[in-house]
C-alpha cells in the first residue's frame, strides 16, 4: 500500500482536529468508528482526522490502522504524545495506564479523551483532574468517556429532568447486568485482575451507572452502603494472546482479584434514595443497563438493550388515561437526532461514540470544559472508593468525599 | 331478608369447614371471594362455609355480610372465636391485633389464617409461632397469608427452581413499587401510624417480597444492610371514617411514624446476593412487584402487574437461539390451572385468595402444617426487624436472628 | 346432601332474578362464576339466583349443579324453559341449538342470554332478532354473549373512541390467534363439524372480533373480501366422551367440515379500512385477540393476553414526548373497576362474565334493550355470511346485507 | 480544500470497487454510510471507494460530496455512468428514473445497485431483469436494495426457517405502519405523485414487506386479494425546495394520485395464508414493520422498531415451559455480528446498508448473482401489480404472473 496515507476525515475544508489514539481493542474500534463518522453526519467546527494509532505490537497496530483507517502508527505511546501532528490524545487502554498517559498528554499540550473509569485509584484521578484544570487555563480540553450519556434517550431523559418534568426526586434505581462470567471456565483476562482493571464489575459497569444516575438526577450522591462478592475465585489462565507472551501457561489457574458483583444503596444530596447493582452473573442479561427515576411529578425509565426507547410517566395527567409511554427517541427534535434518519429508524450502540466525538469537538473548538470533565470522572472515582470502603467495613454507610 | 341464613358453600355434600372472619375491608372482601369460590372450582376435601363475619360496627358488618355472603355476624371478635359453629378463624385486621386474636383462636381450638405481616413485633410473632406449634399437636392448622405464593406464575417459578432449572443461585433482585403516597395531601390513615401498622412500606410491601424471595430461592436470608426513609413526615388527618370516631378532626395534620420506603441488600445462606426495595413513592407503578432470580444455569423473572406471565431464560441452550421466553402460565399442568380455563385465559389478583383457601383446606383436612406456617411468618418478621436495626445503625450489615 | 337446595344468590334482600342455564361445559362454568359473583361485587337492582341447570345426562348435570352451585337440575331444556321459577334462560350450548331454545324461551316469557355466535345461519338469527323485538314489547330482554366487550380495557377503549380521542377513524386491524389445532392428531370435536358449529374459527373467533371491532369503532362494516382455508382436512374421531355415546369409534377419522382460518379485509361505513384474521393455527399464540384502531387524533391497542392493559397514543401531543402509553386499566374510574380491587390489582378472563351478568341484570331491571342485542348479533351473523360468500366467490368484495 | 480528493476507502491494500452514486437525499446518505463503513468493519475482498456522486444541482451535490466523503461529483447521471473510474452504479433516485439509469449502467459494463422498488411498472422491471441477466454473462452483478433482508434478526429468521425450525408454514402476517401522512396539511411531495413514485404506500412500504415475507417464507406468493384507499385526496403543494424551483407556488393544492394505504391477503404456493398492510396513517407508529410466521413446529416474529430482537416460539418444547423468547440478535454467531460489538450492544437502521454493501461486494468479487437480484425485484413488482389489479377489480383474487 502506498505511503504516506492521508488521514480519514481530511478534505472537508475545515480546520482539522488530529487524533492520536492509544489502544486498538474493543474501545479502539468503537472510538475509530466515532471519529470517522462524526464529521460525516454532524456539521462540526473542526474536522476530526484519524492521524495516529498506537499499540505495542507493530504488526498488530499496522493491521488495526488499515482496518480502521488511521494514517500512521506508533508502538510507544510516549512517541505518540510528543508528535506535533497530534492535537488530541484518545486513551483506550486498561485503567492502570490512564493516569500516566493522560498526564503526559496534557503536559504535552494535547486535548485528551480518556476511557472510563478515569483511573484505578482516587489519588491518580485527583492528579489527573488537577492537571486537566491547569491545562484548561492553557486552552486544552479533557473529557472522560462515559459514552452512555450520549444515547439520545439518556440525553432526552436528562433534558426532561432538567425541565422539571418529574419534579422532586424520590428514587433512582439502576442496574447494569451482564452474564459473561457465569461460566466458571471463562478465563482470567485482564479485566479480572486488580492490578490492571482496578476493580471488577464495580469499575467496569458500576462506574457507568454511577455517572449516569448522577447525570440524569442532576445531583450527586452523598453516601453509600455496599456489598460486593467474588463468586468464582479461581479461573483458568488465558491461553497465550496474540501479543505472544510466551510466559503464559494455558494449563494453570489464577486468582480472581476483583469483585464479580457489587450492590449498593445510597442517598442523593436532596434525600432521594438510590439503589445500584453491577454484575457479570445475570444469566441471560447481555448488556442490560436499566435505570428508573421516580419523582413527585413523574417517572422516567430506560433500558440499554432497547436504547431507542425512553419510558415516561407523566404523573400530572388524570389517572384515567395515564400510563408509562414508550417514546421512540428518533424524532428530529430529540438530542442528536436532527443529523440522522427519519422517525422510527433507530440508532445503535456505536452511535454513542459518534456523539461523544461530536460533543468533544465542539468543546475543543469553543474552548469549553467538556462534560463529563476529569473532575466529574474524579467524583465517580470517589463514589467507587466509598463503595469499596463500605463493603470492607461491614456495609456501613460511607459518605462520599467532597 | 329471611333468617336464618344458610351459609354460602353449604350443600356440596362434603364435611364443612366453617369460617369465621374478623375484618371486612379490602382483605375481608378478597378473602370472602376466596372462601366463596374455592369449593366451586377445586375439588376440595372439605366444603368452606362463610359462617360468621365480625366487625365493630353492627350495621356495617351486617351490610358486609349481605354483600359478601356470610351467614351470621358478630361485633366482638372474642365472641366469634368462642362460637362452636366456627372451625377456622380468618384474621383480616391491621397488624396490631393479629397476635391477640390468633392466640385466642388457637387457644379456643380453631384453625387460623392470619393476614401478613404475622405481627407488629418479633416478640408477638414468637408467641404466635409457639402457640401454633402447640396447637399443631392438637391437630390445628395455622397459616400466614402471603398470598403471592399462590400466583400460578410464582408457584411455577418455585417448582422450576426446585427442579434445578436455574442451578446455583447468584442473584435475587426484587422490588415492590406502588405510588399512592406520592401526593403529600394523601391523609394519615392507619397504615401510616406505627402503633397500628407496625411499620410502613416495610411491613406492608417488604414483608411480601422477603417471603416471596425466600420462597422462590428455597433458602433463607443470612443478613441485611438497609436504608429507610420517610419522605413526607406530616400529613393531613383523615376525615371521620365510617366508624364514626368523632374525635377525629379533618382540619389538622399528624406525624407519619412509619417508613415511606425501605431499601436493603442481603446475602442468602448460599452466598447469593439479594436486593430489595419497597416503596409507595414510585410514581406510575401501581402494584409492581418484580422479582428476578439469576442462577448458573438460568434465570426467572416475574412482574405482578402481568401476573399470568413468567419470564424464563434457559442458560443451557445454545446462545444462538436463547432468550428470555414469556411463559403464559395458563396451561393445564401449571400450578392451580387444571381447575380453571383453557390456555391463554388468564386469572387475576383475587385468584390468589381462592388458591390460598384451597391450599389451607387441604392442609386442614390432611392434618399437615400449612405453608407458609406461623414459623415462616416469624422468620420474615425477624428479617424485617434486622432491616430496621440496620437502618438505625448506619446501614451496618445485620445478621438475621435464627 | 339435604334437599331442597337454596339457590346461590338468595338472601340479599333484593328481588331475585332466577336463572336457568342450558349447558354446563366451558361456557357453563364461566357463566356460573358470573352469576354467582355479580351480586357479591356490584350493587345490583336484582339478585341473581342460580336456580336451574340443564343437561342431557342426569348424573353429569347433577354433578355440575353441585360443583357450580345450582339449586335444581333438568335434563330437557324444554322443561327448563317452561318452569315458573325461572326468569331468565342462559343458553350455553353449541350454535345449532341456539335458535330453537331462544325462540322457545322468548315465547315462554323469559329473558334470554345467548352465547355467541347468535346462530348458525342468518335465517335463524333473523328469526331470533324478530322474536326478541316482539318480546321486547312484552318487557323481556335478550342479549348475545359477546363477553369481550366487558373487558374493562375494551370498555375504556370504547369510551375513549366515543369521546373523540382518536378522531376520524382510518384503520382497524384485528386478529384472534389460537393454536390448539396445530397438531394434526387433535380429534374431530363438535367445533370442527359444520352441522353443529356452523363454521370454524370464523364463527368461534371471527364472531368475537367482528363484534369487538364494530363496537369499538362505533360503526358498522360495509363490506368484506375474504380468504378461508382448512389446513388439515381429516382428523381422528374423538374417543367416547363422558356422555357415553358408545357408537363413537376411537379408531376412525372424519372430515373437518369447517374453516381452520379466515382472513378478511373490509371497509367501514365511514371509509376506514379494516383487516381481520381468525385462526387456530398460530403456534404459540394461546388466546391472542389483538385489536388496534388508528384515527386522525390518536390510536388505541389491546391484547387479550394482557387484558388489564390498554395502549393509547395521543396524537395531539408534541412528538417530542409522545408515545404509546400503557394504561393499567385498574383505576376506580375505569369501567367496572369501582367495585373491584385497588389500582394495579388486575382482573382475569372470567370477570367478563361477571360484568356481563351485571349489565344484563341492570337492563332487565330497567327495562332497557341490553347491548349487544339479538339485532346486534344478527348483524354480526350477516358479516360472517358475507365473509363466507366472498370466500366462495374468489374473494370478491361483498357488501354486508343491511 | 485541496484537490484532487482521495476517495474514502482507499489505502487498504485491496483491489478497489469504485462506486458512483446517483442521488444524495435520504437514501444517498444511508448508502454513503454503508459504503464508507463496510470495509472498516468487514474483511472484504474488494475495497469500496466513494468515487463519484451525482445530482442535478452542482452546489448541492458538491456539498453532499464533502459531507459524505465522495471524491468527485457529476451533475448528469449519463456522465457518471460513462466514467472509466466507476465500477458500480448505485441508484438512489425516485422510481421513475430507475429503469433508464440501470439499463444505461448495465450497458456501460457497470455493476448496479438499485433502490427498491425496482421500477414503477412491470414492463420496466422486465427490461431491467433481462438486461441484468445479459450483463450477468459479462460478469456484471445487479442487486435491488431490499435492505431489510440485512437486519441481522431478519437474516437469522431466514436461517431458522431454512433449518426447518418452524416446519410447514401456515400463516404469514405482516404490516408496515408509518404515520407521516396523518396530518392533512402535510404537503404533496414526490412520493404522493404517481408519475414519480409509481404508487404510494404500496410501492414504498408494500414492496419491502412483500420481499421480506417471501424471503423469510422461502417461497413465493401465488395470488392476492386487495383493498387500497386514498384517505386525503388533495394536499397543499410543497413550498419551493432548496433547489430553488421558482415555479412552485406555496399557495395551491394538488391531487394525491397514489394510494395512502393498501391491505391485501394472499396465498403462498404451499397453501399458507398471508396478510399484508402498508399504510402511512397508523398514528403513533413510526416505522413499525412487523412480521410473524406461524408454522407447524414453531413461530417467529419481528418488529423493525426493535430491530435487535427476534421473537421465537419453539412449538416442539413441552407446553409447560414454552413461550415466545426474545432472542437478542447480537451474538457472534448471528448473521453479520462476528464483525461488530460484544453481545447486547445493538445495531441500528443504517447498518442494513453496511451489510448490503458487504454482501454486494462479495457477490461482485466472487462473480455470483447477488440476492435479491433484479429478477427477484421483478417478481415483487408483479405482486404489486396484482395488488393494484385486484384493488381495481373489486378485490377479486388475482394470481401473480409467473
Amino acid at each position: 500500500m502506498a505511503q504516506p496515507q492521508q488521514s480519514e476525515g481530511a478534505g472537508t475544508g475545515k480546520p482539522p482536529l488530529r487524533v492520536g489514539m492509544v489502544g486498538y481493542a474493543f474501545m479502539g474500534a468503537a472510538h475509530s468508528q466515532g471519529w470517522r463518522t462524526a464529521g460525516r453526519v454532524f456539521d462540526l467546527p473542526l474536522s476530526p482526522e484519524l492521524a495516529v494509532i498506537c499499540g505495542r505490537n507493530a504488526d498488530a497496530v499496522r493491521a488495526a490502522a488499515d482496518r480502521h483507517g488511521w494514517a500512521a502508527t506508533e508502538t510507544d505511546w510516549r512517541a505518540l504524545v510528543e508528535r506535533d501532528d497530534v492535537d488530541l490524545v484518545d486513551i483506550c487502554t486498561p485503567g492502570d495506564s490512564h493516569a500516566e498517559i493522560a498526564l503526559a498528554a496534557l503536559a504535552a499540550g494535547k486535548h485528551v479523551l480518556c476511557e472510563k473509569p478515569l483511573a484505578n485509584t482516587v489519588a491518580e484521578a485527583e492528579a489527573m483532574a488537577r492537571a486537566a484544570e491547569e491545562a484548561r487555563r492553557r486552552g486544552q480540553s479533557a473529557m472522560v468517556g462515559f459514552n452512555y450519556r450520549r444515547v439520545p434517550a439518556a440525553a432526552l431523559a436528562r433534558r426532561m429532568v432538567a425541565e422539571g418534568r418529574i419534579g422532586t426526586l424520590r428514587h433512582v434505581r439502576v442496574a447494569y447486568l451482564q452474564d459473561w462470567l457465569v461460566d466458571p471456565g471463562f478465563p482470567l483476562t485482564w479485566r479480572l485482575r486488580r492490578e490492571q482493571a482496578g476493580s471488577g464489575s464495580l469499575g467496569d459497569l458500576g462506574a457507568h451507572i454511577v455517572d449516569l444516575a448522577q447525570y440524569l438526577a442532576g445531583e450527586l450522591l452523598a453516601g453509600v452502603s455496599a456489598l460486593t462478592e467474588t463468586f468464582v475465585r479461581e479461573r483458568p489462565l488465558p491461553t497465550a494472546p496474540s501479543s505472544g507472551l510466551a510466559a503464559v501457561s494455558a494449563a494453570g489457574t489464577g486468582q480472581v482479584t476483583v469483585d464479580d458483583a457489587a450492590l449498593f444503596t445510597g442517598r442523593f444530596a436532596s434525600g432521594a434514595l438510590a439503589s445500584f447493582e453491577a454484575t457479570r452473573y445475570a444469566t441471560g442479561r447481555k448488556n442490560a443497563l436499566r435505570i428508573e427515576l421516580n419523582g413527585e411529578r413523574g417517572s422516567l425509565a430506560f433500558d440499554l438493550e432497547r436504547l431507542n426507547e425512553l419510558s415516561y410517566h407523566d404523573g400530572t395527567e388524570p389517572g384515567t388515561h395515564a400510563g408509562f409511554r414508550r417514546i421512540l427517541v428518533t424524532e428530529p427534535d430529540h438530542p442528536y437526532l436532527d443529523a440522522w434518519w427519519p422517525p422510527g429508524h433507530g440508532l445503535g450502540y456505536e452511535h454513542t461514540f459518534v456523539h461523544q466525538a461530536r460533543d468533544l469537538v465542539h468543546a475543543v473548538a469553543e474552548g469549553r470544559v467538556p462534560e463529563p470533565s476529569f473532575t466529574d470522572g474524579l467524583q465517580v472515582q470517589r463514589v467507587l472508593a466509598a463503595v469499596e470502603e463500605s463493603a470492607e467495613k461491614n456495609s456501613v454507610y460511607t459518605p462520599i468525599a467532597a
